[in-house]
């Protein structure tokens, strides 16, 4: 609801993911990282790898936000094929790039760069490195598509290198408001509130836990101001329906 | 690989998951439970909880697999707008279901069915209901898709009473070997496995742990004795390399 202009995808590619073999950890690290920097992050997609699904993904949405980011599938195997994907979906060639062939001979030891490890130098035609503090075989941004590790370590340090040098939109903040009613209880009265506030998007998150359950209302937005307005209104809310308000440490 | 004609898409509807605060925990529960009955995970879906994505993403996905299964959005709340968008998206109204309302009626005090709580008893018309054994509120079923809650104690009961009724594809059986090799490295002879292995999907995942780095090579296919002779040539790849491979519990 705020006017956040600038937008985000994340497309994880991997089969380990789908198959639930793996438990992704790049979401919400790359998605709490958008939001810290004001991007707003309006879709994520974990595909196969499969070259269709892999070319047409990318191709619709790197035309719909202002950034995509991939993770996943930039080894050295032969289940490793987002690279020459991306090529393709730019409509260009896989170049060796000069540079990623000097930082991968320096991180190995000689006899060790072989044709497996080259493939990992390969970059679509038009793009820029980037770089790998961790296992330094890099990724690469072409055009404004970001194309990263799978490896959450390696995700990590790429994302937080780049991070920078894209453009920010106005931080989104947000406050927390927990108690021990139920969402029923509260639908009505919230809905007015959040008719009150349209610059804020108030979620309703309802939880069960050893304590018993209980509703977070978590609003976001881009005005410290309104943000503590909208959260003394569900405060008396949850008074007023006979509740016990607790702020929480907000994420 | 394998030849697996049922297939599945996971859309998984909210907000907090995409704003970093959530982590997900559906998907790699719904895709281990469907891969045990032979359902071919395409893709995945985060969304946010907007009409136009929800109801554009289920017509696509929903025209593309066997079946569609949504989490999220199915509460009480202004934020809850699930059932109504996939109305939409099949062209039919929400009608209040009678079952739904009975289950409503018997778990709540007298007086505390209100008009929020009552929004959980409305389905889209020609819609039927999948139980909710945990709180009650239950989710649907629409065509081919399976509409269910976001909270994972809940969609997990909802998913397990519902597996017994999808069509069962051959299970998805895999064994997973690991070593101490880095990818590079054997990168070369497993593509020449990967070839003579077609009906075999083999994954390669490199790990970095506390104690070292490794790759872990995973297989899946559908036939157990072709699982066997993979393993045991990806056994010999590795001790031909040097290494030394462990078989891993394959998840």
């Amino acid at each position: 609801m705020t006017d956040q202009t600038i937008t985000a995808a994340i497309v994880i590619i991997g089969n380990e993911i789908l198959s639930g073999r793996t438990q992704d950890a790049n979401l919400a690290y790359l998605a709490t990282g958008l939001g810290e920097i004001g991007i707003k992050l309006v879709e994520t997609r974990v595909i196969r790898d499969d070259e269709a699904a892999i070319v047409a993904t990318v191709n619709e949405l790197r035309a719909r936000v202002t950034y995509v980011f991939t993770t996943g599938g930039i080894g050295p195997t032969h289940d490793d094929i987002t690279s020459e994907c991306v090529a393709k979906a730019f409509g260009v060639r896989l170049r060796l790039d000069p540079e990623a062939v000097r930082v991968l001979q320096a991180h190995y030891p000689p006899g060790f760069l072989n044709e497996a490890r080259l493939r990992m130098a390969h970059v679509p035609d038009g793009a820029t490195l980037v770089e790998n503090p961790v296992s330094r075989a890099p990724g690469f941004q072409m055009e404004n598509v970001f194309v990263l590790a799978g490896v959450p370590l390696v995700m990590r340090a790429m994302f937080d290198g780049i991070k920078g040098k894209l453009r920010h939109g106005a931080p989104v903040l947000s406050r927390s408001v927990t108690c021990a009613l139920g969402e029923g209880a509260i639908a009505k009265d919230l809905t007015a509130i959040q008719a009150r506030f349209p610059d804020i998007e108030i979620g309703s998150y309802p939880y069960f836990r050893a304590g018993g359950f209980g509703v977070s209302l978590v609003s976001r937005g881009t005005d410290a101001g309104r943000l503590a307005e909208v959260t003394e209104e569900l405060k008396a809310m949850i008074r007023n329906l006979g509740g016990d308000p607790r702020e929480e440490q907000a994420a």
